[in-house]
């Protein structure tokens, strides 16, 4: 109930777990944090079981709930689909949603392979041309300080890109006993690791370099082969929907087996280790980790050009470090910015310096660039071409590990 | 409209300036994550100026705003008063509002001074006979790594308290052009950066030990003695209710002169330094600037005991470091634990692990304990009780300082 | 002059150059510290310029000069060569000194390719049969926090290893305009990157897991494919036999061309990345680079394990981060172990808690086990065999990264 | 034997513990690293005991020893004295030797009282006059990266100085059953955490700023009351002359009891806590513990100015944090500055950018400086007169601590 005399823009979400609660929280925030050109309203929540999509609508704060998404495409209240379900219904969704004249905006991993992004992208690009605009969820494009490393980048802060190197490294696989869920699951989550974590990573590089990968030889590894088949678990009080249901606290349901007992087989890499090039012929390199004991989200990224460098580290989220190699020597060294400064980017909606922001706050970022892109008419970033590019990255990097590291280009496929 | 059931609280709220926006989110973000036994509804939102006002409710999710807090008192459905003003006027609020039977939450500092405090410790005891609470919101109590060091210590896991060192920096008035305002008039602020941030310093002191001060040796600085009166200021675009209007970015709205000519005096400290002991004898260091450069929000606390030790640095919020001195010394350090896992306070509501909370969450923890010690019949902690100690504190460093440091005696009020 | 009835090891040194001088240091200072079981004397220092030999013999502590390295070789009174010269050289003279019965320190690289290391190989083989002991210098695996990290790994405190991730890092090449120095030139220098810093990020893999490589993928990149002809610099004036003379401080001195006029080609690799598999199959993740700007000395290995994990970076040399994966999740975390406790390697010789080494200890440290190797008649590590490995992986990774980064297997040569 | 032609220098030393050992790897090293004008021989070392004196000749390369320092200082071959004994024997030690015209460096604390320190400073002041030169031993003065922060301040990169905040934090008296040494007695320390590590804290803050102390207020408290008096401990063996010996690896050895049995009172403070003003007015606050558990040697120090800032912790003892307020907000933070180029202070002399120095090397270049000033005619700093200051100020924290914490004055007595 901002303003009377916005537009509105009814939004209507698929999924309600770990990524439809935090998306709740954004699209909950942004107006009150930020002057949107048009006001979202969150008109329905959609999930498979009636009673929990019920109940997700109290508490993530949507005005109803619903089990049939075509149903709710059919809606003339509802303008924007936020798809929130795993990956392997994000292309029949999201083709369905464009083609009904929705606004899309799709969790990462875009897809589970090249074919469903081609499509969704082709079906981005038609709904265009009638004013329907299709994003990404990369979110980590939205946390200021790495949306400062992108600006300084671009600006030629540190020169010409020379090298990339990244890795995104989680320990919640750590422990061989942790139960199977569906993101260890092939046909579930199209892969592991790598389209869960590396694709940030992958997303990263080409955002902040503005280059796209030009190949990649790459090793995928699944460390622990076989899990626990879980049991059916109570979810753990607390709090609300929250990150119980066992492995990785809020990261994966537990595969529940009819009696619980045995093992069964891990079909996703669990590790990926990756050499690329950029369109530049800069060198990348890249890992993604689920078995990196200590490290509990360390998505961190360095970029080395010809006059300086950025580092981030999210576990460290509200900091970027910056080496200008044009000053002397003397006085050399990484700068620690503390990104909460009213001069840096979405900063000047929140709170004084040094009052640092969370994880939740690239979602609400990425709703607000969202809903101005729509106003503007403009396709906002990263778009389905984008996404696709970083699904025929993955591809390849899988491709080139069951190829014996062999180096595997990608070839753009960009409408002419 | 999270359950039918649940008794409602009615709330409204004093003050919308940057303490009352981060209130609202609180507000409207506890019941989304927690699981509280009653139901917060934000009826009102009370300013002096009707127009924005009118604004703020819209912008922050009130029903309705007003300007007279006095008739606000008289609502039936408003059942707590959130105050969020300046210092000067929360003694008189919150007595009214106590004497109308409304529960009180007061921004810190609780008063500017100890016969205020002492006022509405009175008042406080007295509605508590009704079944009426009240609290102070040191809301760094509710940071979790924070939380967590309360724990540990409260198990012994650092032994008995033996030093306690702590420090909070800013730098916001490094600029000695920065313009004036009401952080800087002793008779809106009642102190500067001691009631400002040194009263968080000495607040956690207390929580984290359990102990109160028995004395202290104060000096209190002021470095830049005047400053440039602000002309009026146009409030700067991007976010709503911004960090715009001068000085330190939403910390303080610039003093507006009539011809914004001339210098006015700062008639608060610039810094505080204390030394002081404990109840049990423990020395105790302590530090609050606002001229620190390149410290935005650094409050560092870092307590040594008979058997380990605990530190931290707001900087890097969702961090504890600690360090267990009965371990073999070959493989002993200090332990950073990234307090983001479901067995840390606060977070089995939140995101996984490495999945950092930020600044205003420590707000939603306060609404969460506030509304759950209501349903209780508990009175919530820090207690006014609590709060005018930290006012005995901070009169006895200032009384100090004006006393060649001489050694100044707590003598607590409280009641027998 | 010791004590007089120890056995005495007479020394000679090839090279007075950057390794020369920390080499001296160390000769000059093991015995200052630990108790050695003989008592090295610096006899001889060898270098091509009579009167710059003399001086480095004066400067460094060596009892005299000369300038042919093959009549040293006949001295009775030395009994140890220490190679310190570019890698083109270390093959030759290795074998010689081996053939002469003298005990060898070879700097790394150990060689400029296999087929050398494999020749020294077999000469060390031999010499052993005489009581005469080969040893390459991977000195990093002498700094404290490291030999720390490989006891921890040995003792199974991290469980069995699964995944290594290494980079080194420097950016004294950054700058385009730096002039060419042997460091560049193929011939002189065997690789670039790859062999001056990658190789040891290779044999520090090997040595903190206890496991060879079985394959590698590589990918080598020249940033900067030529660089100006230095002229004749002048040396810097300050220290003795300085870090002057061009590049990188002490780095490498500059090609002098007679003219000084015009560019050269780089002839080596600027940044190596590998991916790898250890022979448990474990995953292994490499980057060495010169022109990562911010990063000087940063040799970064964290292993991470099936119980938890060890992280090291140089550029906080005294350090080890240990992660614990077997205590609770509460209190769990990497634990900064400060490594200078009388309980860590080499450290009961030196300084009261927190007063650091640097650098060159990890040197003298290499003396002191050299030479309790020789006199307890044991081969001391890593060995011709162990520097045979490194060069083997070295060599693979030139290979697949001129064989369109193919997996390349990694063929032991061990001796039966 | 460095050069022929270069007058020497012959030098003495007296006591041969824990500083002792570190001055003789100064002595030893400063001529193979630095051009000194003057050739530093290591004459005589002198201890108590015949045998001991001796073993420390040989070990730490001092050409002969002796037990009498009386007659050591009638030798025509010593030039200077190195005065390494505790400190309630420096006083007469370096009056005798100033007054046979022996240059003298002292180690801190200059002396055990303010009566002393003036004496010696009347005897450096009157053999000055015969061109003979005397200093005290404040080593950290020769970190690289503070003596680069001293460089900065003084020319301005920080502004005018505000503020000080300073502490020396170590553990080594954490553990309550730790046996008495002479670190604790007072007549033999002359004060605890105060005059040991306080002292040096207050020595950088004057070499620092360039400002003296004009008053202090100030706390000492004595945590652990009384100790196990220590039995006669068998030395442990591994390094030479090493740590060993009871509390505090090398920092004391231990008071042994005939008997053993039973406890001793500690005299001394276990920890200081101080606020003081400069003479510009700029407040200052410091503290040194000897309790802080897991802070080794922490000895950290951060000046903010009108223009920026300047931090530093020994821990990592070859990084400066710079802060400069001029630049724009937006890429503002503090700069980690790795002072280890050839640009920074003493580096010149040693290893290329990123091969870090360790504690010793401060030592090795207050050798370097002495020699230079002894040459040049000129007073090394600090001077007699800057470690009387020190002492005055430290004097006047203890007078301050038993009078209830009052201000007290620093009355100046420099010679007019």
């Amino acid at each position: 109930m901002v303003e009377r005399d916005k537009p509105r823009l009814g939004v209507a979400m698929i999924g309600h777990a770990f990524m439809g609660r935090v998306h709740s929280q954004a699209w909950r925030s942004a107006t009150r944090f930020f002057d949107l050109p048009m006001e979202p309203r969150m008109r329905v929540i959609v999930g498979r079981d009636v009673q929990r999509s019920k109940q997700a609508a109290q508490r993530l704060g949507w005005v109803e709930s619903a089990t049939d998404w075509r149903r709710v495409l059919e809606r003339k209240d509802v303008d924007l689909v936020d798809i929130c379900t795993p990956g392997d219904t994000h292309a029949e969704i999201a083709e369905a949603a464009l083609a009904a004249g929705k606004h899309v905006l799709v969790e990462k991993p875009m897809a589970n392979s090249v074919a469903e992004a081609q499509r969704m992208n082709d079906a981005a690009h038609r709904a265009r041309a009638q004013g329907i605009h299709a994003m990404v969820g990369f979110t980590y494009r939205r946390v200021p300080a790495l949306k400062l490393a992108q600006e300084l980048i671009s600006e030629g802060r540190i020169g010409e890109v020379r090298q990339v190197r990244a890795q995104y490294l989680q320990d919640w696989l750590g422990d061989e006993t942790a139960p199977l869920s569906w993101r260890l699951d092939k046909t579930r989550a199209g892969s592991g690791a790598l389209g869960d974590i590396g694709a940030h990573i992958v997303d990263l590089t080409y955002f902040l370099t503005g280059q796209r990968f030009a190949g990649v030889s790459g090793m995928l590894d699944t460390i622990v082969a076989e899990r626990p088949l879980a049991a059916k678990v109570a979810v753990a009080a607390g709090g609300i929907g929250g990150s119980a249901g066992g492995l990785g606290s809020g990261l994966g349901t537990a595969v529940e087996a009819p009696d619980a007992v045995g093992m069964g087989p891990v079909t996703v890499d669990d590790a990926a280790l990756v050499t690329a090039r950029l369109t530049s012929g800069a060198p990348v390199i890249l890992e993604a980790s689920r078995f990196a004991w200590g490290r509990k989200n360390a998505l961190r990224i360095e970029i080395s050009g010809s006059r300086g460098a950025v580092s981030f580290d999210f576990e460290d989220m509200n900091v970027l470090h910056y080496y200008d190699a044009t000053q002397p020597a003397r006085t050399s060294g990484f700068t620690r910015i503390l990104a909460t400064e009213p001069e840096h980017p979405y900063l000047e909606a929140w709170w004084p310096p040094g009052h640092g922001l969370g994880y939740e706050h690239g979602f609400t970022h990425q709703v607000v660039d969202l809903v101005r892109g729509i106003a503007a008419g403009e396709d906002p970033r990263p778009s389905f071409e984008d996404g696709l590019h970083v699904q025929q990255v993955l591809e390849a990097i899988q491709h080139s590990s069951g190829a014996s590291h062999q180096w595997t280009e990608i070839h753009d496929q960009e409408r002419s």
